[in-house]
């Protein structure tokens, strides 16, 4: 059950000018259910975007970052689920690029204008007929993307997602409103590295597009590259950022400019509420884990010792089991790979709960004070390594039975 | 349930003179069960040890690392189970000393002669009064290292454990009989880093001190530093060898002589035998995994990979469910960390059966190919990077509802 998260109302959903979106059923992997979602972009728009770091990325991945790379005008993204193309050799390359050039050829544009993904099996054989042959009726279902439409697209991109997720925001650039729209799909194999499995989001906003990467790199930092359900990084992490440029202000050409900083705390919120529900709905999740590790010397061992307890499966069952048997979050700081850590200063608090002092159990702690923390839905861990002023936050769900189900027979 | 082990047979574990054993019930945490073990040596003998790099290491493990440094004659080994006396600060140091000086005095030796073992629940209080009350039991029960109490101490140090594990090998040295005798215990939070939970080996035979450390290194290294069950490095590792020196042959001074070759292999096969026996009843384990990674440039990228096969949650339910999902290794291998990893150049075997051929899947692999393979309780993934020469194999096992239900559980 996903841990406070419903779906998305389309009518908090902003439209974006420009941005056209449509869904269909293609039957990739099972018939009856939407697995085909095509953005199509007019004239003029930027397109940004960050790919998982896998050395087994996906064919659509190395396409992407193919297609970016030369600075085509991109137009359109397509993507499937049900099937990854991951692990699949040049053949997954070829059929990749059969689906982008019978795309383009219908749309009018070139091949290299349209940007793939996909998600599902690993080591398939995208079946490429299914997808050509649903093209015209997905062609022929693109509206304006408003509300409904992104509502369509974040449930057509599920795979083992219970529920679709999207978010937005709005702001007042040059008295313009801008709209800040996007969705994402998880669920498992979710570690990010640069990306998530996929996040699409729009903006009007009227941006010089040498800063849109930045932007969007920033952007993951602070959500996609935040979280993890069970640490495997997936082949096909694929986070994009499109700028219709439709708002009509004046153009951004700083990011420190407030007109910048604006838009970026927007499109940070929007990507921080798109990760974060991808946590809430981790498969078999029944809490949402916000793990703080500070006092660090820098932000990378901070990071160590933050996805060594939100990666640990003793900790994340006892979060399942609302057992405060918080030894294990110690453990998992002492092997988090800080060499030089010296435990006897470490503190911990779970929620307003503090547990650990000067490295062992805090004198006043109470069993029943750590119960009453773990039985909540939402927990904060907070560790303080008191060896300098760094500080992140990682968030995470806890490991359940369902979550051996879920994965046991995703196939069958 | 334990793959392919059982109960280990009395008659079939050698007895190494120069050493008693003695098991008890103090009570520590459950009444009604041992949980108390001693060693004690004779005069002479000589002991090495490895131990966990977790950094918030047991109070235990920090004094035994003092002990052995100082160069202390170590002439008895108190194991408690029930508490692990890590995340206890100056406090369980403390504790433990004051377990040490009692023994120490009832035996007559000297508090820096006694290495102390602790494992169990994480930041909870030693209970010392309950180990001093039940010391004179525990001396008085000490008696030969023969197969009976090899056996017993097997038990006496099990925690989730489902069985009692012991190895054992007779070899002849200079026309003496010499034996090699060990126990150990695993079960959760497996992922030794320089040696597992808790493992002691004994060797009546003669060999130089000096030596003793670097056999143990190697041994440590090829057995309990390959094997993971849940990628969580205990605070508690500990592995020990003692050697009694009684055999009566000529000493080994060096371990490249022929007699100090056949020690060594004799050991290396008792320590494989015993972390394999870790993996085998791992907690919640249906699964023995073999994972060997060949063709890297060097044995640490090999490393690498193998572990993030061992590791993934993905990986470990395909394998409880029996589901060829291959891709989830292909994946793995692909996040490891080996950055200039040329994906085009992976071949992978499932045991005999070619599943995959410059990194895509092989054109004469059938799904029921790999569903024979996956069906079969002890399975061999074999990956080739084809990049150089270097190889490297763990062991570990599948990841089940019973992984979750005995760690959501473990405290009550």
């Amino acid at each position: 059950m996903p841990v406070n998260l419903s779906a998305p109302d389309p009518l908090a959903l902003h439209a974006v000018a420009g941005l056209r979106i449509a869904t269909t059923m293609a039957g990739i992997r099972k018939a009856n259910r939407r697995d085909l979602v095509l953005f199509a972009l007019d004239e003029g728009a930027a397109v940004a975007g960050v790919f998982t770091r896998n050395r087994f990325c996906a064919a659509p991945v190395q396409i992407c970052q193919r297609q970016l790379a030369a600075g085509h005008a991109i137009r359109a993204l397509l993507v499937n689920t049900g099937n990854a193309n991951a692990g699949t050799g040049a053949d997954g390359l070829a059929r990749t690029e059969r689906c982008c050039a019978a795309l383009a050829a219908q749309l009018g544009v070139d091949a290299g204008q349209v940007l793939p993904f996909s998600t599902g099996v690993i080591m398939e054989t995208l079946p490429v007929e299914r997808i050509e042959a649903a093209l015209p009726a997905l062609i022929a279902a693109l509206r304006p993307a408003d509300g409904a439409a992104w509502a369509d697209a974040a449930a057509g991109i599920m795979t083992t997602d219970t529920l679709p997720k999207a978010a937005s925001r709005q702001l007042a650039i040059g008295g313009r409103t801008v709209n800040v729209t996007g969705i994402s799909k998880g669920a498992g194999m979710i570690r990010p590295n640069m990306a998530t499995m996929l996040g699409y989001m729009a903006t009007d906003a009227v941006i010089a597009p040498a800063l849109l990467q930045p932007l969007l790199q920033e952007a993951a930092d602070l959500s996609f590259n935040r979280i993890t359900i069970d640490g495997d990084t997936s082949t096909n992490d694929s986070f994009m950022l499109m700028a219709t440029q439709g708002a009509g202000h004046a153009p951004i050409t700083s990011l420190d400019s407030p007109d910048g900083r604006a838009l970026r705390d927007a499109i940070v919120a929007v990507a921080q509420q798109l990760a974060q529900a991808i946590v809430r709905d981790g498969e078999g999740a029944t809490k949402f884990i916000t793990v703080t590790v500070q006092g660090g010397r820098d932000e990378a061992e901070c990071r160590l010792a933050a996805y060594a307890i939100a990666h640990s499966p003793l900790v994340k069952t006892a979060f399942f089991a609302s057992d405060p048997n918080l030894g294990r979050i110690l453990a998992a700081v002492g092997y988090a790979g800080i060499d030089d850590l010296d435990q006897g200063r470490i503190e911990m608090h779970l929620d307003e709960v503090h547990v650990v002092t000067q490295g062992g159990r805090h004198p006043g702690y109470r069993e029943e004070d750590g119960q009453r923390v773990m039985k909540r839905s939402e927990i904060t861990v907070r560790v303080d390594l008191r060896r300098g002023s760094a500080e992140t936050t990682v968030w995470t769900c806890d490991l359940s039975h369902d979550y051996v189900s879920i994965n046991a027979d995703y196939r069958s």
